[in-house]
């Protein structure tokens, strides 16, 4: 019983700490993973349901959301956080961001979105990556099926308005 | 009794109804608002604790935050969304947030940052503003003082890195 307050205590206490100075999973000086899923479907090796994509930025449905129609935009490049982004690629994502919002009203009813990027700081995954996050009702889902992100993909695209 | 019990379900009924559609403060299609408090801060009109700016954009400090650090940017002309904002607007936006994270991490020991930016939906000043949170310990001021305000912006200041 001891014992056993006593892990109890040293749980509080390095949860303390780690309160403080979080681990991260994607540390802003670590070296680029070639091999992270945005990595892989930014080089077309893993399947993703691409809403839109030009020469250096690309579009897709995530595996997982809260408000449908949330989209993520991602540079084509090896870039680990917005400290590694092109001037070209910033605008091409905000040309991009700019179009999926009108989809994102027409296809789904929204009438506000959302602009999330993370850097460092809760980065899931170690690519450089932005939210676009519509305003629609809360209908949670943690990971979709391969048809529920084409039907999404689909219904966006068809409602993109042009470049 | 009856008619509280009436009341009850009549507010159940209308929180329902706006959990559907709710009221927008910041409308995309309704016409900017001149007395916004970000308008008299980008024409001077109102105090505000000044990072930096340059001609089309300006950092400063929040009157509240959870994380101490975090920093809003926008742009100096009348804009109310992301929609409205130029490319020079978008670039002069960029390169700040990349400047402003470097002295969060320099001035509060932040390892990493999040870009927040809100349309519409979750919008309450009807001005496009982007929020720079640094990851740091949560130390939440609800209204701060001109001279917390004050003493935050020259801590940055000091540490921004050159242009």
């Amino acid at each position: 019983m001891r014992a056993m307050a006593f892990g109890v205590l040293l749980a509080l206490f390095s949860g303390a700490a780690h309160a403080e100075a979080p681990a991260l999973k994607c540390p802003l000086d670590a070296p680029y993973d070639v091999q992270n899923p945005f990595a892989k479907i930014a080089r077309g090796e893993s399947q993703a349901a691409i809403i839109d994509a030009d020469r250096l930025v690309i579009a897709f449905v995530p595996i997982g959301w809260d408000n449908p129609g949330h989209t993520l935009i991602i540079p084509r490049r090896h870039v680990r956080s917005l400290d590694d982004m092109t001037d070209a690629e910033t605008l091409s994502v905000f040309h991009l961001i700019r179009r999926i919002a009108k989809a994102q009203e027409r296809a789904f009813g929204a009438t506000g979105y959302s602009i999330e990027q993370n850097n460092g700081g809760h980065q899931t995954v170690c690519h450089a990556h932005f939210h676009v996050i519509p305003n629609t009702p809360e209908q949670k889902v943690d990971k979709a099926t391969p048809e529920q992100m084409q039907a999404i993909a689909a219904k966006l695209r068809a409602a993109l308005p042009p470049r």
